[in-house]
């Protein structure tokens, strides 16, 4: 396959990076690094990504940021910065690839654990999560050429826990081979508006 | 107990009037109805009206506003719109109510079945429900002073029918009396962090 994937070099999408790139021909894209220079934040920054690569199997975005905070902390644009920057997004590489990806194709997003095991500092991630939830269930049953659509939800991994860890008291670390075998499952297997954890 | 019920003129925000408005006071708010002109989306509007009404014991909202349409006719800011008018405004009224809430109090939200039980016109919708789902399940452990947080989510009720119906094949409606008592059980009972589901 020719697969996509947004948000190569942080955690999440190296270990999609690492699975499935002796499988399959990967190209990688980001903000500031990968072959193709993208703002998932600019729908026409997608648009031209997507005229680059040509026709694509799969798309995987491992991309997004939300601010992190005590809920006195926070406005609502604490909560308006991870929806525009996590969930926004990526809803918008999904819809400007539904040309873009081959029939049989899929899309698989990231959310992550905090919607169903919060932590005191992640009210604006947990909401961003539970929206990707929302979107790749009710989008999964509207997409055209048999496309697929899936979230992948990884707890907090073992290599990102010198940065995290302190939000995440008695959280068990899931291990980056186990994330990357959720992006296999979604891009390799059948299966259609799940949501995956990695717990 | 004094509760402020916003959205109280709606299908879903008069199921909670008749439930509980024997037993206690209700101020009612609203855009263009209630003893309160609101305006969610105005954080001025809000702060106002808990100026207006001094402190209260529960705060219910049933106001929230999206849009629908098929995958192939939305854009990113469709689903903005829903994250604007019904996720952002609710939670700007739990942040700006925290201290106009007595101790012990509740907030109540209210989301819909879409993002459990998905329907083709309903992506927008289910984006939404889902980060609110998101964000009381983690926003309920960062509450000062005893409050609680939950979140009504009901199915498409019989006297929306008439104008929603056809967008929900084979959906069982729900009566306002159960939907009323959803409402009855996040502000005189005791949990939190909840999805109260009507289906």
């Amino acid at each position: 396959m020719k697969i996509i994937l947004v948000g190569a070099s942080g955690d999440v999408g190296k270990t999609a990076f690492e699975e499935l790139s002796s499988r399959h021909e990967i190209i990688t894209a980001g903000r500031s690094s990968g072959d193709i220079a993208v703002d998932l934040a600019s729908p026409e920054s997608v648009e031209a990504m997507y005229l680059q690569t040509g026709p694509v199997d799969a798309v995987i975005s491992a991309a997004g940021e939300v601010e992190f905070g005590r809920l006195s902390d926070m406005t609502a644009d604490t909560f308006r910065y991870g929806l525009e920057n996590k969930v926004l997004t990526q809803i918008g590489l999904v819809l400007a690839g539904l040309n873009a990806v081959n029939d049989g194709g899929s899309f698989t997003l990231t959310s992550g654990i905090l919607d169903r095991d919060p932590v005191l500092m992640g009210a604006g991630a947990a909401t961003a999560n539970g929206a990707l939830a929302g979107f790749v269930k009710a989008a999964a049953i509207d997409l055209p050429k048999n496309l697929r659509l899936n979230v992948v939800s990884p707890g907090l991994l073992e290599v990102s826990s010198d940065q995290y860890g302190a939000w995440f008291p008695g959280h068990e670390l899931v291990s980056s081979r186990r994330v990357g075998l959720a992006y296999a499952k979604c891009v390799e297997g059948a299966i259609t508006g799940q949501v995956v954890a990695v717990d």
